[in-house]
């Protein structure tokens, strides 16, 4: 029960304002992005699994402690990870300065920062991109612009819905697709809100998002150091604070969901040398955590990705990978289908067109389904093919 | 404490008699192996560990219930995999034909198959074929031959040692990289030994040497419905069969391991695609466990493979991989080194020469050393890199 905002991003909800500039930290492009709320917003954040934290992730962490923020300085080109213990300080003196320009404390500032590893933040050079950004309501994709490495599209999405009687608005921008350039790395999602929200339920609903979203897409199955998903809420739109069990907290869940989900595709469409994207679902798993594990290994697979980049209609290595995820699976049981089309049903192949399969495969969207007939649990996961670009991207790529 | 015969396998041990045959099973070479052992052995196996198994693994393991076998018989060309009921019963059917050619009860024999899925095995052929096999005491060369798939080259090695006054020989082959073709595919190894085994022992030797070799190899992250490795004890040496716990029991696992270790390591070189083998070496690891995990998750890393077929001295991707492997991590103490020359020293990127690090990576062998300096566990984990041509032969093969 939502509304698709076209060209939405994070400034689409009332009360956010955002801009960008280019301050020289990498080599093109805007690299130094600032996203303000009029007002203080609960804040939630879901960070990288990866147990190497950058200092931007580790000052955030700090900042959030509260549960509460009201502004978001971005840059790339410089990812401020493995910088010693001078990493945090400039983490701080960033936040610092994008606090001075707006007026707010430096503690609700949060800080993310995207690039190159083991170099300095070049203080100087964001003191002065953070002065020069112009702020404005229809910042937004400007804002996702200044937060792009190589990323070939900014990623942006936006939806409105209404809490009671109030209409409020999700929208969100995000870069990268996991560690792709791992020197020039780094997944990170920006949500904004105005719908006021209860602090608790900000932290679970954003995790359950990411769980559904950026937790179901791979494009090499490395995680960065500096990864984070953020959410912020104003209250702006005025509703009555969303508490988790209510049914206004199913009405936004949905609206979140649906953001976190539009902009974790995008990262999978444009991830590195892909040229095609793969859904992956899987229903009639034994748990929920089987459905989600078996759907993850098929779109995750090596080999099943370098398959679809040939056409190859491989259900063999559908199934070897719904083997290996570690999910039950009774072969004897198992349906697979690709684009529609029913490759295996009760474990035995099926006759089927392969000049048609694999002209499905031809296409640039490919959905697999399995249906592993051993209980009510489904999943969904997206993924992107393993290309001969993505190998030379990435053996060409020069620390 | 062992010795390595040169251009010893699977027949170097006393008493095991191999041959191979080509039978029309696939379209070029050989592709029905036979091994036969002259007394009846102690025989242990580890199985894939994907839960879909194919017939040949369902039979063998009833085979091997009673912790005895005398002769194995394996294919190439056809895996018998997911072909329905019928596929144990051929799978059966292919044992018998074994077991009436040298005279032993069909129980005796263990069945290995590998290659395209969803075809029923060609019995037929296979029964002529088991006929024109000619088992000779240095037949087994030829039986390596007759295992190969996508394989480029034969995998064997034998080392020799003494237990007691007595010596011993163990000897192998291998075939396959995991999941390299999975439709012709699957890593299979087979140790022979003239050793007399204690029953138990040979299962917990065989599962420690494969722990240290088969279990540290990737070259794609995906496991086969068909992998497996088999170890056969005829005792012909004359020994005291080897317990648990004697000091003859290290001697042992250091000559089982030695064999183990460099069929893995052949499997590894021949991976698909290759072209430069990587060794990583962890140490200073908190837990036996974290050692595994760091060493695998830099070897199977997409980025870091990627990385080492440009040359790249990525040290940031080593880095991410230990960060996420699970492993716990303290980024303030890592060195990382590469072929020798340090990168980075208690956290902190060194100066060093690049172009002579990206020479180093430009040879055939490269050695990557982690040190965590969280504990004293450490692991050795092999791998490949990730080659355009990897992408290739997995787009462009046919199901």
């Amino acid at each position: 029960m939502y509304e698709v905002i076209p060209f939405g991003g994070i400034t689409s909800p009332k009360g956010f304002l955002a801009g960008s500039t280019y301050c020289g930290i990498k080599t093109g492009g805007r690299d130094l992005s600032l996203v303000l709320s009029q007002v203080r917003c609960v804040a939630a954040a879901v960070y990288t699994t990866n147990r190497v934290l950058a200092a931007p992730i580790l000052l955030t962490r700090d900042h959030l402690h509260d549960g509460w923020a009201q502004a978001l300085i971005v840059n790339s080109g410089n990812a401020n990870a493995c910088t010693g213990p001078s990493g945090y300080s400039d983490a701080e003196l960033m936040a610092r300065a994008a606090a001075e320009k707006v007026g707010i404390s430096v503690e609700d500032v949060v800080v993310a920062s995207t690039g190159v590893i083991g170099v300095e933040l070049p203080l100087d050079k964001i003191r002065a991109g953070v002065e020069a950004i112009v702020l404005s309501p229809i910042g937004g994709h400007d804002a996702a612009l200044g937060i792009m490495t190589t990323d070939l599209v900014p990623k942006e999405a936006a939806v409105r819905t209404r809490i009671g009687g109030t209409q409020i608005v999700v929208g969100g921008m995000a870069k990268g697709s996991g560690m792709i350039h791992p020197n020039l790395a780094t997944m990170l999602a920006f949500i904004t809100t105005d719908a006021a929200l209860d602090v608790g339920f900000a932290h679970q609903a954003l995790r359950r998002a990411v769980d559904e979203s950026f937790n179901m897409i791979t494009v090499d199955g490395d995680t960065s150091t500096n990864d984070m998903v953020l959410l912020m809420a104003n209250g702006v739109a005025g509703n009555a604070a969303i508490r988790e069990g209510s049914p206004e907290a199913e009405v936004f869940q949905e609206a979140l969901d649906r953001v976190a989900t539009d902009l974790a595709k995008a990262v999978v469409r444009d991830g590195e040398g892909a040229s095609k994207f793969i859904e992956v679902a899987v229903e009639g798993a034994a748990t929920r955590d089987d459905a989600r594990r078996a759907a993850r290994a098929v779109a995750g697979s090596n080999l099943f990705k370098a398959a679809v980049y040939g056409s190859d209609p491989n259900w063999g290595r559908i199934l070897a990978a719904v083997g290996y995820s570690g999910a039950e699976v009774n072969v004897d049981k198992v349906d697979i289908s690709i684009s529609g089309i029913s490759l295996m049903q009760g474990g035995l192949i099926q006759q089927f067109d392969r000049a048609r399969v694999s002209a499905l495969l031809g296409e640039k969207d490919v959905r697999v389904e399995v249906n592993l007939h051993l209980g009510d649990y489904r999943a969904v996961a997206w993924g992107c093919d393993l290309t001969e670009e993505y190998v030379r991207i990435n053996a060409n790529y020069t620390t």
